[in-house]
């Protein structure tokens, strides 16, 4: 791990969780909400675990390791549920939630 | 404020977080989402200020009066909206926002 | 899995993230807070992993025990630094932790 | 309140959590833990309120006003104790308080 690296995960979870969060507060303002159920639900989970992650890699943690590969393993699942959907929110947050699985990935190994 | 009183505040927030947490998810889960869709979005919010407030009162934080007031407006808002509901899940996550609310605007005063 | 264990699970949590808020605080007025700047760090990990590990139980998140396991290492972790003092929020902190430990290991199971 | 004021507010919040988390791991490795006591202290809620403002943001809460101003003023006292020590980490999270503080109060008008 290097600071560049570090830099650039920190800066990909922040993006995460604000795409995560736009995402579901938009997801509950469509009207088809309960088709988008699944993605509000994994998006909550995804921008709590991803502003975690923050945390842990600004003081170093010693458990930050398992904690981006947690990370990550949401972060692909919150994808893959917001890609089913074409609104704008939804593709933008799985895109946020794929480079931020691939941060996480890279730190975690 | 008192210690017992500290303790009861910081045991309705966390009995809120539990409940607006378990809430949303049930809520993503009924039939008509959509007319749920303000129970979950506050449910969201309110839970987390619930947490922060018990943080800032755990370290008897000098901004902890002011954090409860938002936290009891918050948990009032979301008591009002979920008490729409007759869902078990719906009346007790308002009732815990209610308890929630007094608490705080106790220990705010 | 059942409820009265994710129930006890919960409590051990959020009884920790409790503890361990109080504990950082407390530590950061003792004399020698240098001695106890390891207690801190990890005080401050342990509350933030517990109250993700809350939320994701409150929801049967699909990535609970996982994250129960990781919850479980760092409350261990914790324990141990925290084990080491003698004042009473160190003491009460890290049984506080153990306990959360046993119960996320049960549910990590 | 328009879109790029909201972005730069979500944007120096972000920096802010990532300063104040830094500042305090870094607090808690200097020689003299106890003179910045009260930096890491603040740090540690400077951080917090700071995440739960970019998720209030993110979903346009309607408690979004009271919210900026509480993390105004909880940046404002935590810039003031991270300026009176010289060392780099500490400097630059008082730099990024005082730009959330900005931002929020902006926010919050």
């Amino acid at each position: 791990m290097n600071c560049q690296q570090l830099k650039e995960c920190i800066e990909a979870c922040n993006q995460c969780v604000v795409f995560c969060n736009y995402c579901s507060a938009a997801c509950l303002q469509e009207n088809d909400v309960q088709m988008m159920a699944k993605c509000i639900y994994l998006d909550m989970q995804c921008a709590e675990i991803c502003r975690l992650t923050v945390s842990f890699m600004c003081v170093n943690s010693a458990f930050l390791k398992e904690t981006c590969r947690l990370c990550a393993e949401i972060c692909q699942a919150c994808a893959k549920e917001c890609g089913k959907f074409d609104v704008q929110h939804c593709q933008r947050c799985a895109k946020a939630c794929e480079q931020c699985a691939e941060k996480c990935l890279a730190m975690a190994a």
